[in-house]
């Protein structure tokens, strides 16, 4: 990160120098938006940028997939976000001369994103051609409080001359204009990235309606094919000393209020401008245009001050329930609490949908739902602000029946939820990568239970949530299969586990022992159900048609669950198979051919023990009981040396392992990636949007990583890690209605119950009971076991297995190795 | 077969009613072509059926593909054959009202396929609606001498009154008429078929030339992606006694030709129309109707009458070389032929093309060319018409840069051979069915050693085919890799063998097998070229960069090859996972799921022991050396019962092995649902083409299964097995420039030199001369060992291994199986 571009300050992202650079990274670093919509930071004034994106979660177009070769049960619908109109644009002309940030002369300049505000601020002084002096200062914010609304206020003083100033305040619709197209690439053509959305070449949002009345403006549309309807509007309230006028423009597509200053010198002119959406799955737009107004009235009644106000408010309980203090690093303090900021703009008020892997930041992954929800995600809100949590499982509930049918349709008894969706329908056309990651019912199952075991919601199970739990589990005992040859137990074969350098294996070992505990939870959530409400329990029987004999089968099932072992080199393998592949020779390839699903042909791919992202070191974290001390190190050095990263689901997952096995470097190295992953753009496809996962996955390393925190059935050890060059490490945690405050020091741990009854912990398995009002510190000896150096690939690369065999390395090296006798 | 409809006749296909059954099938089955080009058995009059097609082999279009997701390395360009102009149109009115021959009313009715004489002849009377007896007569042919030249002959007489007929000869554009437009079905539509040809939707013929002199009309067109030129053409010659007149019209896409006739009872009206295809990569298709006019021109100038003599003289050289003769059996003797003779009409005049998987007969497989050419149709050619082998592996070479690159892109030294094809680029989206079958590289060379061995043609070799062998070799040295641990060996990874119903496995045998042998063919041709002409050497060496250290590699990876087998089963498994996987319950399985690929998602399919083809067994088959004979017997027990046969490439290879490790019945049975596949539509999609592959391997059932035929480095051996039913079974081998006629009885095996030189064979490892007027006749005391019964699938469900445990078998059925303790 550039430091002089974006100096460090703990609670705001600052950029102090325009520059062009890093056009779309920059608008996704300061996009701002509520987890129901989001825009991109595009300047006001519109020009020059990445993409002009503005994105209300959910809102999608579908269209039928084409596979080049067809197959029985291939995914048939495609489904991608709707750029929908953009009501942001503010165009600036001084004596006609159009203010063109890239192209203007700029003397002052700074653009804030203040994350104890929730505001995006940006104050500059223009020079315009004919020597006149111009600052505008413009705040930007999509509301927390308020789910669909957004304020943009801005102001312009000519500092030092009259001048003619005429400010254009527009909504457009830039998904079906034709200066915003963008034809998607024939195949043939080089520059693909399977991350990137699909682009819609048709007319997407059908005209509906576009209305104006005294400066407020209503633009609705139904999208063609998947018959979503939105609306969006815009308010306006201008005061200026000066003279000026004001005149309308209005078309399906573009709306537009102008007003013309005769501007004095140092007069502000100040426009506040409300923006609103509404979205629905077909209720018409008439209906959507009220819901504006309605929005768009109570905003001109609370007035910009306050809702500036209320959105301060919100962010400061926010923080007080959320944030992480670091102490002794302030770069570290600002990139983490970037990142936890990211997590509540891509959640917090998603209420009925889901927690896209980009957030409404961007278009990557075409605005799809994925297991980082659940996985990466969900910890953050379990544990702090748990309704979040709740909603995005009630979400998953939703899909239920989608769920259902897609089992069946893989002659699946249960539920298989689908890799990637919008609508509950598997969108993803790659079954190797996509539905063949059965683990995804196993991770839902995972965040169920977390935050069951959090908040000790166990009405929200009896009240349908366990039907999750029963058919996953369900669906587990129905793949599987009890193998009496070779090797006994019961075995899951052909999926695909987290990493997506192999696919379709057999007994991958993060599916395993995470199917292994989702049949375990279903069993023991049905037995609690039955003591605890037995009609409740009857209710669910009945309606999901169980009956004990299937209990028994997955009690069995879980307790036989096949965990692969290799004697040899003491380590689980990934997979089956997974060891006897040739290791790829990653030290050996060059940076240009990274990551390697854009420069090498799957089929190369899977044949090499290379992952593209933690897989056994995920499950070495979710299901840390299953495995010893001296397991997890090994199985750590062996995979971290094979280890790409190329997903950025990896880092944070390998900070939380090595902190845990003690290498302490590797561990704060991982976690710095992880939290610069967007803002150094270190995986170069920032422009597409924040990735979400990763930044729930920073507050995992820090409190599960570097505190050492672990729920197991609800109780919480820690275990803590704090790293050398940090002074503390401070955070809260709440659970079972009471708010904990943890506050990690070299020294010691200290517990403080901020809000709420009493709560017991353990440290290193040594119960504490914290009493409210009584603050506890546990003295600590040590931060954990150090190992120093890292496990370099290249002694795994020449390690020889107990016969003395050496394993070798081929690519993209010639093949070297043992040679026949 | 409905023997009523399609009574039995050793020389012909006769249709003795009309019927609207199975419209598309009976198309295909009475479709005209000489491997250059083919017309569909539609009627002349045209009207109601399946496809109007004619097919230029290897004429097609292209297209980008558009994967629903990319990955780097997919296949780009799709290639698609086009529908030619159709010229055999020739309409029909009587009185002003047309003859349609699905609602005529006809009174007599007989449809041919001459085998003998290679003509397709239609007789029957029409009684119109007045009353009117009206005899048609036609007779259609492609001439296997004129490459470019079909001939139609019509005749028409009204029997019993004075009329006016009209006749009407027409050419039309079909591919890109309106009324012959089929959209292809959107991907959420049920009626998926793979193994049709993909449909193209923009005009693909773009008009280029279309002219008219004395009845004569040409048509040109490129088309529009792939640049490729056609034009046709056609000409007519017209007789009768009674009063007429001609009109002529033309348009870009139409051209017709019409004769009104005043008809007098008893008075034959004659046109005999002559029709051409001319095609190329980019020629001008002013060229190409220079080409058209000389083909129509040498074609007047010899007359119909000649012509269709010349097509019988060839076809008499053709039997004389080909013909299998079946004593006892006259119904399978008929369908023997009329499988041959497709044979001989997809093939022997592609000159410079490739042989396609349904030749010229239909769409199906888009036109493209598989492996079924080279393992299925070579071995035919190779041993009776060797210069159609020859040219078919020419046309091979010719895709060697292509290869190269393809190999590449995988990551690969050497060449990859496209999966399926036109123009050389892997056409296949589905690379885990297609491009992963690296076995392709390994049939080539098994197909090219095996036209050396069967002809001695060294020369053909040492010019250039031998750089197939070393690039192929070279590819298998790099895929493959060195294990030190477990299972030491060469092994190769992550490929898919000939069976689709498990992809992307490790050591799949039959590709073992056949790398093995083709790495050993590269190094003895290599060392034989350097030995015979080692300036030739020199020249190759340099061309493909060869040192002898390579050449000891690749004897070295073919010694250590490895060859998984499975004590405890006694089994060689399919590959190194396949006796991991559950049963696939055939027993249970409805026929409304078959076949499988229709019914069931890949995943679903791989999880189990369920295949779709021979794999093993195909080995067990090609490199039957490697095996014992109770190995070969345990092989075929275990995979026969696994098989399900829904590839048309399976029942051959299974009927041979059959024969030879004793299943006498199954041998006989496979080899009845072979020759019946297509005339009795078995797989219910003959409507879109001959399934070329199987004609083939019915050749090589009766000669390598019945006869017992096996070629081991050009030594051939005959171990028979007469069917019980038959009372003799004689064919022609071509051997090094000699023709040996072989005869087998149930007390004798007799050879006979035909033609050429002296011939060494062996009778069940004993040595034969055979001299040249001097037939010999070996003593037969028995036809090999017999076995009763079949290998049942559930004595295999359910048998047990070494340990007692018990093999589960659990789809469609619910899990059952061996419970946990």
């Amino acid at each position: 990160m550039d430091r002089t571009r974006f100096p460090v300050d703990e609670w705001s992202l600052i950029e102090s120098e325009l520059r062009r650079d890093d056009l779309g990274a920059v608008e996704t670093l300061f996009a701002v938006g509520n987890g129901y919509f989001g825009m991109r930071g595009n300047f006001d004034e519109g020009r020059d940028s990445h993409m002009d994106g503005t994105f209300v979660n959910g809102f999608h177009e579908t269209w039928s997939i084409r596979h080049a070769e067809e197959a029985y049960g291939f995914a048939r619908v495609g489904q991608t976000i709707v750029n929908v109109p953009d009501a942001k644009i503010i165009r600036l002309y001084v004596d006609d001369e159009p203010f063109v940030p890239f192209e203007a002369d700029i003397t002052e300049y700074r653009r804030a994103l203040d994350l104890k505000t929730g505001v995006l601020t940006r104050e500059l002084v223009w020079r315009t051609p004919s020597g006149k002096h111009v600052r505008i200062r413009s705040r930007r914010m999509v509301s927390f409080v308020e789910r669909h609304l957004g304020v943009i206020d801005y102001e312009v003083t000519v500092l030092d001359a009259h001048a003619s100033v005429l400010i254009s305040s527009q909504m457009l619709n830039r998904q079906d204009a034709t200066d915003e197209y963008r034809a998607k690439p024939l195949s043939g053509d080089e520059d693909f990235d399977p991350r990137k959305a699909e682009s819609l070449t048709e007319r997407v949002l059908i005209p509906q309606l576009s209305r104006e009345r005294g400066g407020r403006y209503l633009l609705g549309y139904r999208a063609a094919n998947s018959r979503m309807t939105v609306a969006a509007g815009m308010d306006h309230r201008f005061e200026t000393l000066d003279e000026w006028e004001q005149s309308a423009h209005l078309d399906q597509d573009h709306a537009k209020q102008v007003y013309r200053i005769r501007a004095t010198p140092g007069t502000t002119a100040r426009l506040t401008k409300t923006v609103t959406y509404h979205s629905s799955r077909g209720v018409p737009t008439r209906e959507l245009a009220d819901r504006c107004d309605r929005t768009l009235d109570r905003a001109a009644e609370a007035g910009a001050v306050q809702l500036f106000a209320d959105q301060a408010a919100w962010l400061a309980d926010f923080w007080e329930r959320s944030d992480v203090r670091i102490g002794g690093a302030p770069d570290i303090q600002q990139a983490t609490r970037w990142n936890l900021f990211q997590l509540a703009q891509a959640s917090v008020r998603t209420d009925g949908g889901g927690i896209a892997a980009k957030g409404v930041s961007g278009s990557g992954y075409g605005g799809h739902y994925f297991w980082d929800a659940e996985i990466y995600a969900l910890p953050f809100f379990s544990y702090t602000t748990p309704d979040v949590a709740r909603n995005a499982l009630r979400f998953r509930l939703g899909m239920l029946p989608a769920a259902r049918e897609r089992a069946a349709e893989l002659n699946q008894r249960g539920a298989l939820f689908p890799w990637r969706t919008i609508n509950g329908l598997e969108s993803s056309a790659y079954y190797a990568a996509s539905t063949a990651q059965y683990h995804i019912d196993a991770d839902i199952a995972h965040a169920l239970m977390q935050y069951v075991n959090a908040t000790g919601d166990l009405d929200f199970v009896a009240r349908g949530a366990i039907d999750i739990l029963v058919e996953t589990a369900r669906m587990w005992a129905d793949l599987g299969f009890w193998r009496g040859n070779g090797v006994r137990g019961f075995h899951i074969h052909g999926v695909t586990g987290p990493d997506e350098y192999t696919t379709v294996v057999n007994d991958n070992l993060y599916t395993n022992v995470m199917a292994k505990a989702n049949l375990q939870a279903a069993v023991d959530m049905c037995d609690r159900l039955l003591r605890d409400d037995p009609d409740a329990y009857a209710r669910m029987a009945l309606r999901v048609d169980l009956d004990t004999a299937e209990l028994a089968e997955w009690r069995d099932a879980a307790q036989a669950m096949h965990i692969p072992y290799d004697e040899g080199l003491g380590v689980h393998p990934q997979d089956a198979q997974f060891l006897e592949r040739e290791l790829w020779d990653l030290d050996n390839t060059p940076d240009d051919k990274r990551p390697l699903l854009l420069h090498y042909h799957p089929l190369v791919i899977y044949r090499f023990q290379v992952l593209k992202q933690a897989d056994v070191v995920l499950a070495l974290w979710l299901q840390g009981h299953e495995f010893t001390a001296e397991e997890k190190r090994r199985d750590f050095e062996y995979y971290d040396a094979l280890t790409t990263g190329d997903s950025t689901l990896s880092a944070v997952v390998q900070s939380i392992v090595a902190a845990e096995v003690g290498y302490a470097h590797l561990a704060i190295d991982y976690f710095t990636s992880a939290i610069y992953v967007d803002l150094a753009n270190l995986h170069r496809n920032t422009a597409d949007g924040i990735h979400v996962a990763s930044t729930g996955g920073v507050w995992s390393a820090l409190t599960n990583g570097f505190g050492g925190m672990r729920d197991r059935d609800g109780q919480l050890d820690f275990d803590p890690r704090l790293p050398e060059a940090w002074t503390e490490l401070a955070f809260s945690i709440a659970l079972r209605g009471s708010r904990l405050r943890v506050t990690l020091t070299r020294e010691a741990i200290a517990f403080e119950i901020a809000s709420g009854e009493a709560v017991t912990v353990s440290v290193r398995g040594s119960a504490v009971v914290v009493m409210p009002g009584q603050p506890v510190s546990v003295p600590l000896a040590h931060q954990g076991v150090v190992i120093e150096g890292t496990p370099a690939s290249a002694d795994i690369a020449g390690q020889r297995r107990p016969d003395g065999s050496v394993i070798t390395a081929s690519i993209p090296a010639p093949l070297v190795g043992e040679e026949p006798e």
